[in-house]
């Protein structure tokens, strides 16, 4: 076999990278579960025709063949990797209903495959962290105000850039588009969503050939998506433009909830910002995306929004919201970037010497005791010459080496960052608690000392 | 859409399972860890070559295919979900050499996927947990006796039914065989491997007529296969039996030594018995099955073995050991036999009564208090009668419902289990430990009293 080549689209992470995403990931469900938000996991796999429901992902989905199918077994003939965690939620939801308890609040943290192009920010394979709350039925509005905090808290430490999150609501957009007097209110929304790419001239042409609205209506809307306000003078801004409409009253009040909440507990995190539409036909109020500060190319790093009948079954419908977290995108910016780093490449905290391989037995007994009281321990693979161990722990990271004292001699254990040596007895000796397990710490970059 | 059915083979676990599988997960990751185990995880897919291989598995492989794949981009054709995680595992030592430190001890926690029709015990996706040393170029022997005490701590706990680890070495088979006058070594071992399916009098008449054993030869091969012995009598057994050859002092010498260390650090786990053959071609030492002591029906929940050229590039070559414990076999056959629950089914220990929705920020806000110490809570969905609030709480096991005391009055918290309720202030009050977090219980079975 030669050596192995990466496959495009396919990340993988070299050991003290790994350390970091764990922690991220610990930090994310620790977050979560303050929350209420209860652990769930859905299979790899949903039959390509549900997936294919939510439209415009057909190219980028990868369908399964079993390499020997036999017609006597097809049962898992149709299937395909999920592309994200709501579709496969909403299933699980319908399947499940009868076993769970509503409003059903979970988490979900997974990977999810799309037969995209790679580019920075955009992978084949990548793991999302998802929170959703469905009700049946009903679900009350407070919890779309809800979710940028828990967000916000999540997003908190790691040194990670400071983030936007942009919100809008379905109804805000459709009832203003109503109240000018345009008809296809999705087909207005999906030129609107265009802004980014092609830039307001272009889209006032679109809305005019695509969607029949006059050059006045166009202006309208081009003026309604440029509003932005981190509070509640949105609305005002909104009305100032001389529309009316039930709809468009019920979302502001529920934009400027959102926004509000988020003002008072997570200050300078949520944005109004009309221009966002999100592309997904299955919104219905709140949506979100949110964007790194400076940072703004490598694309949303949470999005999401709620939803009315995504699960849907006869007459039983689960409305929800939900907010998913780009985690495989985020920790690519990071490590690319190299903002962060492990304090060492091991879980180890001490590797223990071994003397002479008849003696293992004794480094064995050692690193038990310490095992015993939660330290992680390991025991040298050879009975090198002392240096040569010493060199094995320092080129992974591990801060102690220990000594087992020859012939009746007490042990002693080497902090080989400042080369102290201590006798010390295993069954009590203790390292200092930010030893015990790797850091995550920032990566300082030495500046030169002005001369 | 009507409502889901399950798919048979891709088992999905409600949220208190879900919780019981994560703390598992979790004593998993801690003890490999403190053996010093350090984390990684692969991509899902491999090029399908890499995974051919090794043979006898292309039955079973899910093949990629993206939905519109176009010829500009071909990059992701040839892929398939891996079917274990040793074959990625050698895959990304072999890519990442140069950045790895060996030896190299890695634990990696991850789905894998087979075509098998599914019955108890076989699954088309599941997880796996998997330890590996490898060296570069070697690796000492000593690490073949560790991974059964790590395994052991692994299985410790959560209410499993005890274990038994079945190990053999591949040195003592074929060295035996060869001493007998044996020529094709692995097709003997390949027959030995069926003994349990097809029996010891099918076994000797395939020996003779495939493998050009005589009589003689077939009854010495199966005279040895019976041998078992839990120390290191099992030498003597097989030297008794008249063979002699350097390769079988060699692997017995071995053998007694992963033997007599799990007689001392895990009493009862080990046993040598050498009718283990282990399907899979590349092992070249100690192989290891595991069973559940009146459970062997579903077949073994953690194999592996030394492996001395899985992984090799050119001149470069990374000799391993390996032990995978098979996580869904195990939690399935727990799940099902309802040997273990969860507490309840939600991460929440408090849920926050609200008064009316006018004062629902004063329960936010009683809500935000507990969470900033760590107690996981959540705010109930509706201002319904406190008696609906309590039912919330009582479905989803969550112990404790909090009330903000209305104009100026103290909060007071219920222990809905007891009924007990006190006053309370959100800034200092605690839940005891043990209700901090859902533990998991073993299911107890309540016996019918005696009259």
């Amino acid at each position: 076999m030669s050596r192995p080549t990466p496959l495009s689209g396919f990340p993988e992470w070299l050991p003290a990278e790994r350390i970091v995403e764990q922690r991220f990931l610990d930090h994310l469900r620790h977050t979560f579960e303050l929350w209420g938000y209860t652990p769930i996991q859905t299979r790899a796999v949903e039959p390509l025709e549900q997936l294919l429901r939510k439209g415009e992902i057909d190219k980028e989905v990868y369908v399964l063949r079993r390499l020997q199918a036999d017609a006597a077994d097809d049962s898992d003939a149709g299937l395909a990797l999920h592309y994200d965690l709501t579709v496969p939620f909403a299933r699980y939801v319908l399947e499940h209903a009868g076993r769970l308890n509503f409003p059903f609040k979970r988490y979900q943290i997974q990977p999810a495959w799309r037969g995209e192009r790679p580019q920075e920010g955009r992978f084949r394979e990548f793991v999302q962290a998802d929170i959703d709350v469905v009700g049946a039925g009903t679900l009350p509005f407070h919890y779309e105000a809800e979710l940028p905090l828990v967000v916000a808290e999540a997003l908190r430490g790691f040194h990670l850039p400071p983030v936007v999150m942009q919100v809008n609501n379905r109804k805000v957009s459709q009832g203003f588009f109503r109240a000018v007097g345009l008809e296809d209110l999705a087909g207005v929304l999906r030129v609107v969503d265009k802004l980014d790419k092609i830039g307001p001239a272009r889209v006032h042409e679109v809305l005019v050939a695509e969607t029949g609205a006059s050059d006045a209506q166009a202006t309208a809307v081009l003026r309604f998506a440029s509003i932005r306000a981190e509070d509640a003078s949105v609305a005002d801004q909104v009305l100032a433009l001389g529309a009316s409409d039930p709809m468009l009253d019920d979302g502001l009040e529920e934009l400027v909830r959102v926004v509000e909440t988020a003002r008072v507990h997570a200050p300078g995190l949520v944005v109004a910002d009309l221009r966002i539409a999100r592309g997904l036909d299955y919104y219905t109020g709140t949506v979100y995306e949110t964007l790194a500060v400076g940072h703004e190319s490598i694309g949303s790093i949470c999005s999401g929004g709620r939803y009315d009948t995504l699960a849907t079954s006869g007459s039983d419908t689960y409305p929800g919201v939900g907010l998913s977290i780009g985690v495989t995108r985020l920790l690519s910016f990071v490590f690319s970037r190299k903002l962060v780093t492990a304090s060492r490449s091991v879980p180890t905290a001490v590797l223990v010497a071994v003397v002479d391989e008849a003696s293992r037995a004794t480094s064995d007994a050692v690193a038990r005791a310490l095992r015993a009281r939660g330290i992680p321990t390991e025991v040298a693979p050879r009975a090198e010459k002392f240096g040569k161990q010493i060199r094995h722990a320092d080129r992974r990271g591990i801060p102690f080496v220990w000594f087992p004292g020859a012939d009746g001699a007490e042990d002693e254990v080497k902090d080989i960052r400042s080369g102290e040596q201590q006798p010390a007895d295993a069954g009590s000796w203790e390292p200092p608690t930010e030893d015990l397990h790797p850091l995550v710490l920032a990566t300082t970059i030495d500046e030169e000392p002005t001369p």
